[in-house]
């Protein structure tokens, strides 16, 4: 995965899929597809880029059995819409696509729901070496705002945009494209990334003018933070050299929302190159503030009991570091939100919590 | 409910519930407080302003009860609350204000859940007739994003802003701010204001050049809306006297998003002519368009069937144009998504289809 794929490349290594088809049956074998199995168990920590990626396993789609023939129809007749819409520099969504199948001439090769084109997208991307967005697929859902001292520039199909991300935008921030690669980085000011998981501890950290005083990009993730969102934020790490920190609420989901951004989804294993920011450091909040601050919390659901012992196994969270805090969390039962920081007044979160943490964790 | 209500007068009003409290006391009464009654049975049509609003019934919430002392004690602490974040031209969200609590001296006045948070604030919203926004409580998720031909001027803590709806923003659109009372229109040529439900539908408008072909405001909802979202469109409408448009899926719940844009919630009552649009017209998924352009489907599921239903007696649907709608949904068994007009091509929405149901309804 490379962010600057071009349009005509991605196009080629599309049509080189379909040759590959072309090829088998002009030598006379069966056609099929060989992709790395996607399970957890086939997910493991690759040590020089410090990200999970796919194991050696692998499954293969085969034209050997009439459903394996009728995924591959299908994938042909998808690299023929994708190379048409990279060709006339169009762009369309996952759904419509699904849709859109439905005017394909062979009735096989329409998809049955969106699970399967979402699938086969996937699919095209781990075979091809190139991104969905490089594809010119959209998500459904955009990415989160930015508000920090960076003056960017974007290519739109309007033209270019030059904008500074905290003088050029409103309250609200500079909304992430869709494609977060038609931005190029012009200049900054940037001492450090900080992700913060709700909109109401985004909204509190700009207006206590937190991303000023600490020339600090705001990069609001809106829960679990959607492609673009991750894409951005590890660009910037990577670009402009700065530290990233994640800010979450207290409980387990969080914890993957962190998880997400740092070391990558099994989902999304094979994107964890180009989406995963191994080096982003977890602010809080932690189980360790719960006790330390005296935060008021929410009891432990038992789906939270769960998911916190599932990541006592999961590859990500497999550092001392987590263990203790997930050990902690299951002993005291509890679990608390970043907002909760509230409790002790509106300015402890930017006057004291985040400037103690960031210290400790020798960020600022 | 007015939008030029400045912070001293919202001040002003909050005080005056305080100091009814004190006169109660001081003429030797148990002070209580009256509401209109929220519930279904209590809102109703008028005819002045096109929206729902609340009946005559009304509830007393008096302290001649533990609880009831309690409920006016957490009143007055919030009300102190906000009278100090409006003098100090600080803003918190409710949530903030839940956690908040917890540090206030009398641990009766401490809120035991959120919900309790939140109603406390809608009522001093009707009793004292401003809004939320106006004593600077901010929602937990912001606004979504305005696509089209309008310069504004934002008025930030950072300053003022004059940003562009098309030139001075990315693809991403222009980001609705939490409170849009912030904003002034400064200049325009929209001809027709259209709030889309999805964030794909939006893409493909915005990618399709639909804005600029047709002079079109396009206003994401983002599902159903945020209160921003309504309170911009409203605006839209009655400041620059232009065409409002909303266009969903085709499915109950969509509806829903659709009346609360038009005629408001249940939940928002007192809010309705601050937030409703009643002009606004919708535009689809219809029923009908299901059967006229033949559009791929999924089967009513059993939940939708029993919204179906309520909508016929839900007042905001008693139109002969909902009825004939809504039943004949019921008749076929089917709901559509608006990126199923996909299934005849990315360009059929922009090309025939709005433009079709635009020009048969007038709009265009």
């Amino acid at each position: 995965m490379s962010a600057d794929t071009t349009d005509a490349e991605a196009r080629e290594r599309l049509i080189d899929l379909a040759a590959e088809f072309y090829d088998q049956f002009a030598a006379g074998q069966i056609p099929e597809m060989t992709l790395p199995t996607r399970s957890k168990s086939n997910i493991e920590y690759d040590p020089e880029s410090g990200v999970w990626v796919y194991g050696d396993r692998t499954s293969t789609r085969s034209a050997n059995s009439v459903r394996g023939a009728r995924k591959l129809l299908k994938a042909a007749y998808t690299i023929e819409f994708l190379a048409r819409q990279l060709d006339e520099d169009r762009s369309s969504t996952l759904r419509e696509l699904y849709y859109l199948s439905e005017s394909w001439d062979a009735e096989d090769a329409h998809f049955s729901d969106q699970d399967e084109s979402n699938q086969l997208v996937e699919d095209l991307e781990i075979v091809s070496g190139v991104t969905r967005e490089d594809f010119h697929m959209r998500p459904e859902e955009s990415g989160a705002t930015l508000m920090g001292p960076l003056l960017i520039r974007e290519q739109t199909r309007r033209g270019e945009r030059e904008i500074h991300c905290q003088e050029d935008v409103g309250e609200g921030g500079y909304q992430i494209p869709n494609n977060p690669d038609t931005i190029e980085f012009l200049d900054h000011d940037i001492e450090l990334v900080l992700c913060v998981e709700t909109g109401g501890m985004r909204d509190r950290l700009v207006e206590n003018g937190f991303d000023e005083a600490y020339d600090t990009m705001v990069v609001h993730l809106k829960g679990q933070p959607a492609r673009a969102t991750r894409r951005i934020t590890k660009r910037l790490h990577d670009e402009l050299d700065v530290p990233v920190v994640v800010f979450t609420d207290g409980d387990p989901w969080s914890y993957r929302i962190y998880g997400s951004v740092a070391y990558g989804s099994i989902k999304s294993a094979h994107l964890s190159e180009y989406l995963a920011t191994p080096e982003a450091d977890f602010v809080g909040i932690q189980p360790e503030d719960i006790v330390e601050y005296d935060l008021p919390t929410d009891p432990l659901a038992d789906s939270d009991v769960n998911a916190l012992e599932s990541e006592l196994d999961d590859p990500r969270f497999t550092t001392d570091y987590w263990k203790e805090q997930i050990e902690l969390q299951l002993d005291i039962g509890k679990k608390a939100e970043q907002q909760a920081l509230a409790s002790r007044g509106l300015d402890f979160v930017t006057d004291e919590y985040l400037p103690e943490r960031l210290s400790e964790m020798g960020v600022v």
